[in-house]
């Protein structure tokens, strides 16, 4: 899958790709702080300095541009984890190796992975408008793709002994729980450095790894406690 | 802190608790399946079969009902958590009861939950009306105090040599991650028995542990990985 699939080009009537881009950025900018119902394509329009009528160039309606930055989020996740999940290494180095990329890049593309993770449903709901089925299948799609990666190393290691027996799916969603959480709780503005970055990431990717690693000594749970 | 403490009750004309119960129960659901901007007072009225002026009667808008929402929901955690988190046994023994009683008690007030993770931010920015700024520093107070149950413990097993060295603050959003995550992919009515929740629990709590249990080998990283 090449990074043109993440973004629906379908029968719209706008094609350059750089000013789709921006109008995307400002889009996921201005759900992010207003949420669907609050956002506005006059607001999109106002962050780039740009009429109405261009974002409309580009997009049909505010359910077309919400979809499409959901699109463009799972994009960037499944680019930036591919590589490494189908990479070298045993499933431990390679569970760490998705978990410190999957954090940098809620970080550093932290408003597409905001709105991603409130997730579609209820602007949906809401929503009176007619429903492109396609692109929200699409995004499903996407999720369930994105999932499998970490499903699928976790249950390699689990075959191979190094991690805790368990269904995939039930190691899963913890994995990506204490990652996802990022969304909630990291503040772009009080964490600007590299640095300051990195050692978030390390520390969750060292957390999830722990999480899924069988231990020496085969405790894992409560009783594991009593140290020394 | 009784259980009085976690609704707002001051300067309300309605003081009867099983009306006010009833319908926080409803607005719960209410906001859960529209948010806060779709959930409307006659849609929390129809659903227990009264009139808007009951509902007036407790609540003066709709903000007041989506603020008692969230007292109530950082209720039912304070008061499922805090007999283990200060209860006796190790902080590892501690850390593991919580961590049920946690995702027990998303699992049984699903709709509380649910609104209360999504935060407070979003709709209070949307919302034109005046901002109770007293039930809002409440709300806040009390998600920072329910943090301070995990970090208290965290840091304890931290001190004794049974949890990893970190500052606390850092376990503890990957704990509260790994719970959290259940409001976005737990499904009430796909399961509805006490195994079936009891087996979910015990997945995510032993998983919090483990990510948080110092390893004998004193190996955490990626490198942890060639088993045995």
């Amino acid at each position: 899958m090449t990074s043109q699939d993440f973004t629906d080009t379908s029968g719209r009537p706008g094609t350059g790709s750089e000013g789709r881009a921006e109008i995307l950025d400002a889009a996921a900018q201005s759900f992010m702080e207003y949420g669907f119902n609050g956002a506005t394509i006059d607001d999109v329009a106002d962050r780039i300095r740009a009429t109405k009528g261009r974002v409309y160039h580009y997009y049909r309606s505010k359910i077309d541009l919400f979809l499409d930055v959901h699109l463009r989020a799972m994009g960037i996740m499944i680019e930036a984890v591919r590589p490494v999940a189908e990479g070298p290494g045993t499933p431990a180095e390679r569970l760490h190796a998705m978990a410190l990329r999957h954090a940098h890049a809620i970080m550093e593309n932290f408003a597409y992975q905001k709105v991603s993770i409130q997730g579609l449903e209820k602007p949906l709901i809401s929503s009176r408008g007619a429903r492109p089925n396609a692109m929200i299948e699409k995004v499903v799609a996407l999720r369930d793709e994105y999932e499998s990666l970490f499903a699928g190393v976790l249950e390699q290691g689990s075959a191979e002994g190094a991690f805790v027996e368990a269904p995939p799916r039930q190691l899963s969603k913890p994995v990506l729980g204490a990652l996802n959480w990022l969304t909630l709780w990291y503040r772009p503005e009080l964490s600007p450095t590299p640095e300051t970055r990195e050692a978030i990431a390390r520390n969750l990717a060292d957390f999830v790894l722990r999480g899924a690693l069988r231990r020496p000594d085969g405790k894992a749970d409560g009783k594991a406690g009593h140290a020394g």
